[in-house]
């Protein structure tokens, strides 16, 4: 007997037959003789249509009143569902956050977690039941509802999960694991069995949206084996654990990659200490975040400043970056949009030389130019022309053999 | 400056345009200085909408699973007109039953009031805030969510008018006061400026369903003066007070109908002590009203007993009575469906000897037979056949001045 906590997501919960489907799915792990917590998001939709109302009232909504609106969502779909578990013949109750309690920080449509009391989703489990959990939401010191922002409900499930001390945190997804890289680029990538929370933040934050960002590192926290699989499909989807040094480790577990940067270049800067934050703080300022940073000293006393922003914010970037130009005296600067990020992810890195070079040669093979490159203990980046994308994962995932076990 | 607690049905909230005349409805009277309670139902539709998709997950839905799920309607409404509150410059805040909180019994679908705690509604009304409460709700000691029953958000009005100490309790309808009765039926109706608490008990107990008796009750036993008016147009509505002894008293303040109730009679009774009882309790065992009950003493020992039931009981009503007539020994048990019940209203017949006599004659002109007759201290209430039901109602308005002020 395990203590389970499985997280089903909009599209999960999408219709009464749908929600009918989950109480099917929980039934089977009970008959089983587990114990099930499920945390339910809203059903797909709901959090727009409600949110399109909140603006017809308010042109810029009040977060607080927001927070009470949006986690009615969550409140339709645990009370549906325990109904279809009761009607199946199982014991159900619904909580919603505040109930458990869920206790939050007070930043409303993006809260913390403080707490969790199990005491409640204990006793119920102890009587046989099945503890139906609204996700995304929690309650405020003050009493007032508050909300973990978009994808809250993983989060809520793994700290749920961490709280119950749960043998297993199961999340439920439109796609049934975690693959070597995307199927719809490279039709040869395989799911992965297992993966290392470590590289499973590397490939979530390179978009591969499998889980929120927050959930992973939650669960690398609080050491929750966390499981992504199908609400549709069978199968036993993808482990991600804390690293194990017995396991035979891959080099490489897959490949990341994102569309969604743009470059940025500022040249010929006068080089002077403190030169750096000049630069880039104001950007920071800005809320851009700021992922690869180059910099290239010239000859002449100047130095080149290259960094990628997200491709929304390259206007205002832009805009900034001109102004300190002009007060720095820099010759120019100038962006590329049209620019796309590889990474190859893996723990079997760490213990292994020469992937970098051969990564390098891969794409040398291919005629594809590096523009820039950046490396972390388990992670190799490179920045590419966005044409070349597709051809570069290809060949890095057969020269890799990714599509091999 | 006045303490006013306003409450808007599910008519009055029922599209986001709606919500946004009952914001500018409330910014009129904070504009005049007065502090505002608002409590809310849910958008009209949506409770119909929720219930539709429990029955499709549960045959007969779990009582608390049902309050979870219904009580996320008022929740919406309260956080769209905080919104639209704040959208035009006022300070607004929103509060669930659970919030408040307003304590409820454990009777999940119909639970009663047991306490209201004011302190945060007089701290935010001091902060210059209108108060949005969510109507029809609570929370048990335990934590759990019920709700008060259709038409609960009457009560929660009144009930946080009385906790509060309020000046007066608004209740916004799609009528715009109590008429003298259904214009419907008399044209000539008049709107009432005022009555009492006993006069409206009875003629909303009669079917002139302004309000919900609960919530009068309630507003009678605590003093609450109550006011109903339309939230669709301007005008005084009625005010419904305790009875003033200085108050100039009609003779008769409206007349009230029912034209929803059967007649029983079994006949030939062999009449002994006990009898009214062994006849009437299991009727009242199966859980049916029971209204005007006439018993009639024969000649020959027997007697015959006449009363009345909800029309949708009467099936019921009658086989229950054909077996205890079966046991009694009774001559024949009939019915009679095409029946009305008419009744004079007024604090004034108090005083006044003679108001019967008048009727009977009012009703003898018009050559309508009086089947049944019961009396209490401000009402005289008649059985006749429904046909003339009309006939008698606008007669009896004419001839007691009722369209005169």
């Amino acid at each position: 007997m395990a203590l389970i906590v499985q997280k089903y997501g909009g599209t999960s919960v999408g219709s009464l037959e749908r929600i009918q489907n989950v109480a099917k799915k929980v039934s089977k792990f009970v008959d089983e003789g587990h114990q099930v917590v499920v945390v339910l998001s809203a059903m797909s939709g709901e959090t727009n249509r409600l949110t399109e109302m909140a603006k017809t009232m308010q042109a810029r909504p009040s977060k607080r009143e927001m927070d009470m609106l949006l986690t009615t969502g969550e409140q339709v779909t645990i009370s549906l569902l325990s109904m279809a578990l009761q009607e199946k013949g199982y014991g159900a109750i619904s909580y919603t956050g505040w109930q458990i309690p869920i206790q939050t920080d007070e930043v409303h449509t993006k809260a913390r977690i403080d707490s969790i009391n199990a005491d409640k989703i204990h006793d119920q489990l102890n009587q046989g039941k099945v503890v139906v959990v609204a996700g995304f939401q929690g309650v405020t010191a003050n009493g007032d509802i508050s909300t973990l922002g978009r994808g809250g409900s993983d989060t809520t499930a793994v700290a749920l999960a961490a709280a119950l001390k749960a043998d297993e945190c199961q999340i439920y997804t439109d796609v049934d694991g975690v693959y070597t890289t995307d199927p719809r680029v490279v039709p040869e990538a395989r799911r992965l069995d297992t993966i290392t929370f470590d590289e499973m933040l590397e490939m979530a934050s390179l978009g591969a949206k499998v889980l929120q960002i927050r959930s992973v590192e939650f669960a690398s926290k609080y050491k929750v084996p966390l499981r992504v699989l199908s609400s549709l499909t069978e199968g036993g989807g993808t482990l991600i654990t804390s690293e194990d040094n017995n396991m035979e480790k891959p080099l490489i577990s897959g490949i990341a990659f994102n569309r969604d940067e743009s470059k940025l270049q500022i040249r010929g800067v006068p080089d002077k200490p403190g030169i750096a934050f000049a630069l880039l703080g104001p950007i920071a300022d800005a809320n851009i975040e700021i992922d690869m940073i180059i910099q290239n000293q010239g000859q002449d006393g100047t130095t080149d400043f290259t960094f990628t922003v997200p491709r929304g914010d390259r206007a205002h970037a832009h805009e900034i970056l001109e102004g300190i130009a002009q007060v720095l005296g820099a010759r120019e600067v100038i962006f590329d949009d049209s620019i796309a990020k590889v990474s190859l992810v893996g723990v079997g890195m760490r213990s292994h030389v020469g992937i970098a070079s051969r990564m390098f040669k891969v794409l040398a093979d291919q005629n594809i130019n590096i523009q820039m490159i950046a490396t972390t203990e388990i992670k190799i980046s490179v920045v590419i022309k966005e044409s070349e994308l597709e051809s570069a994962v290809k060949s890095l995932h057969q020269q890799f053999e990714l599509d091999k076990v």
